[in-house]
């Protein structure tokens, strides 16, 4: 995607969102993290794009990133940061954050479309089943290997994994960290359909013009349909995942793995 | 399917109904419409069908068509027709035939297998999960584009596409239109098994055989258990649906946007 | 596997049960019945086995089996030979002897890693989705004959079945007996991933030990947040097919169906 300078430049600081005739695109661009990841900035400049998406004349969102990654998932380096500060609170902290970041996708009126044109880790994978359509770029790979970061599934993942792919798989991505390519996330339905990586950008906005052409009202009571027949199972799960969290990154264990995850990352380079 | 003249042939218009050993035999072969689409007259006409056969020695259903098209799914040219009339009492009575037919499939107590020979499209691809087995020739193919025809999913598609494919192709399918071939039906799970065209009526008819010489309690009680689970969901979300298609029907969008499907449909021949 | 001989010689006649480094490894590998068939005895030792299992310090446990048979489902010969003494009295033991041994899989609190090396049919197969993660061999094969048997589903497959693979092929499956090639089994989510036979149990060994390497409590939380989320409906579904299996079982037509299964088994040597 091209980046147009616009006026969001000045609102956003690890976003760009260009506001469409029909739609608003949200791109991950971070410059308070590498590799797009999420911290708390990040989760709450998404939300507040998404908030005004909401609220304007936009039929849908359109979620991509800018540069070869998708979202590398939670930031931590920064996490790692803060909870050498005081362990229990900022993992309280951490999961309450995350609990609000995922509740804006599960409670979200307008389709939400994805464009996943790089890797999607962790949270920037786990988020995808709350999401309506996605479309990957041949190129793109899908991994969760949340026991490697020493913590347990977000984002509804616990839920929405195995209902997408069963249980057998589901679990091989939570617990093995099996990493997919988009091929394989699509057989596995995590992935609406895998696109060539040479005309991407293009096919996406094909497909969205005509989304954008539909009946507004008509779209809305789709989602709603759709979504409303899980929506409670999905706050639920919600809530039982962040407990979790909080449970596993608030002992020493917790924390521990996180660090020997940092170090073999260091390591690998 | 060779058509033989039956007794059938005179109590149903829009159906070829044949009473075999051990099941019942009911063929889509629309006069009331084009290429089986469903308008209220057809729709009863198949209620009336599989009562007969829920009553009878029958020990399932096998569902087909005569031609090569399987069903397009709603009449609209007869829809548009009556809704000119009176929109908002049209609106709700269609609805309500809607329900009360998808409801025949939700309650019906002996299996329902399925032979897709042709295209299903509309409520003619979304009402086969309510089914039990589905087999489609290799030229079949299966499409539910809703929001080109400017409606909300019916027939419990938002409920049961998203529990059979995961959310992401459920909603390419019901917000983008996508199109399927039999294989990618087949390795989505809305269809059982592709069988090839040129031996399809033999293949389907061995199958029959074989279902028809089960124990006629394990094949009642096997059924049950698989459709009791969710039995409640499937009526509580065909409930939603139709209330939204009234929402929807009775907009003046709603009948604009099936005036230009139409129109659109026109001017392609 | 090479199995060696330990201490469990001597505690279970059709079991080898290795506790290994992190892991219990519990091996079907029967002498009170052929191909690894479950008949009570059976069944109380692999429920025995994972109670051990879930007391000591083990971190999971992994399922295979000795020889080229994963499991062959129920052991009919020794059934049929219960059934004829007190027909009423032995389906009720019977189908209470499942519902204790399938609860015992719902309730595990640690992962179970199954791998499945050779056939898998019957009850051998619908326990797989109470597993976490299913590896097979590409020589592996799934079936649920359940009709040819003349019995209802077992081990909740009328509730996971159409969860994992969408109620088309759960049902060619439940209803029609279609055999599954590993590969069609992966396919459709019943199998996590197909290993080549030649390397299988090292593939397997080498995915167990990063496994074990994980943090025990991620391990548990994990499982319990996937796990939870449908428990009761597990153990509602465990709890209908057990009723089913004693109405079907307890009737003469029942019993009939099993000796004729019998009968036609041995005609085929």
């Amino acid at each position: 995607f091209s980046v147009r300078q616009t006026e969001s430049a000045y609102r956003y600081r690890d976003l760009v969102v260009k506001k469409q005739e029909g739609f608003t695109h949200i791109l991950l661009s971070t410059k308070s993290s590498e590799n797009n990841s999420l911290n708390p900035d990040v989760m709450k400049e998404i939300q507040s794009a998404m908030a005004t998406a909401a609220a304007d004349d936009s039929k849908l969102v359109l979620l991509s990133s800018v540069g070869g990654v998708f979202c590398l998932g939670l930031d931590f380096i920064d996490f790692i940061r803060r909870l050498t500060d005081d362990r229990k609170k900022e993992s309280i902290k951490m999961a309450e954050t995350i609990r609000t970041f995922v509740n804006t996708f599960i409670q979200f009126k307008k389709p939400i479309i994805v464009a996943v044109n790089g890797p999607a880790v962790g949270l920037g994978a786990s988020i995808l089943p709350l999401c309506d359509v996605v479309w990957a770029n041949e190129k793109a790979w899908f991994q969760t290997p949340y026991t490697t970061y020493g913590q347990t599934p977000d984002a509804c993942a616990s839920l929405t994994f195995p209902r997408v792919m069963g249980v057998a798989s589901a679990n091989e991505m939570l617990l093995s960290g099996r990493k997919l390519t988009a091929q394989e996330a699509c057989a596995k339905g995590l992935v609406s359909q895998v696109l060539w990586p040479g005309t991407f950008t293009q096919e996406v906005m094909v497909r969205i013009r005509e989304l954008v052409s539909c009946n507004p009202l008509v779209l809305r009571e789709s989602k709603a349909l759709v979504r409303n027949s899980h929506r409670v199972s999905l706050e639920q799960a919600n809530e039982r995942e962040c407990e979790a969290l909080k449970r596993v990154w608030g002992s020493s264990q917790g924390m521990d793995s996180i660090l020997k995850y940092l170090q073999k990352k260091i390591n690998e380079f």
